[in-house]
């Protein structure tokens, strides 16, 4: 079911200076930052080689990754994102084996404009996966 | 400096019930587990297409990962792990910046044989970075 990795995100509390670490310190091409409010973040594109890094910073009063940060406010890693081929035939394997989504459990428009799903951490010790239909 | 990226490192407290996870429940390709007794581990490797998940559970008394455990008990990300061209090199740089190196700040032989640096998660918003020569 898994495919590519098509991303790593990490939350940060300041993405301007984390921007400019990760450009500037690690030596890594950076996109510009993209205002996404529907999502409620703000997100920067770290381009590697083989998948990216997406540094999120939270955006508005209902931002999805505020719990996050108030729990880790110097910020983490926040969660991995898979590509899969097909997001309802995924869905009903996890289904099937006992796996929970979040939210609805209805694909949702991710912040890329495709189809994704968030699965529960409990679920995957203790990561928080997205996958992705690509 | 960043190259690709090598891992991403979970930490997991079941390393059985981890890899059985990946394996049947998210459709992965996983390999036999690997016993690093000098790195205080064992390891999964969940191969995706383009890069790996590495699945890591404490091993022996002063496991680099049982504090992480401690914090967070079900598991979660621990850490990513870029490649660079000449590690010495990026000490350099890093150094001249201003960012620490955990330990020493000798590369030390990672698990894969090869020369490391991990770099202060408080000078990274949080993330723990391993560089890795390759």
């Amino acid at each position: 079911m898994l495919g590519r990795v098509n991303h790593i995100a990490i939350a940060v509390p300041d993405l301007a200076a984390a921007t400019a670490s990760y450009r500037d310190t690690l030596g890594a091409r950076v996109s510009q930052p993209q205002v996404l409010p529907e999502h409620g973040v703000t997100v920067v594109f770290v381009e590697l080689p083989n998948t990216k890094v997406e540094l999120l910073e939270p955006l508005g009063e209902y931002s999805p990754i505020a719990a996050f940060l108030e729990k880790n406010p110097s910020g983490g890693m926040h969660h991995i994102c898979y590509e899969v081929s097909d997001i309802i035939a995924a869905r009903e394997q996890l289904v099937k084996s006992g796996a929970r989504m979040l939210g609805s459990g209805e694909p949702q428009t991710g912040a890329h404009g495709k189809p994704v799903l968030f699965l529960h951490p409990k679920d995957f010790f203790g990561t928080l996966i997205e996958l992705e239909q690509i």
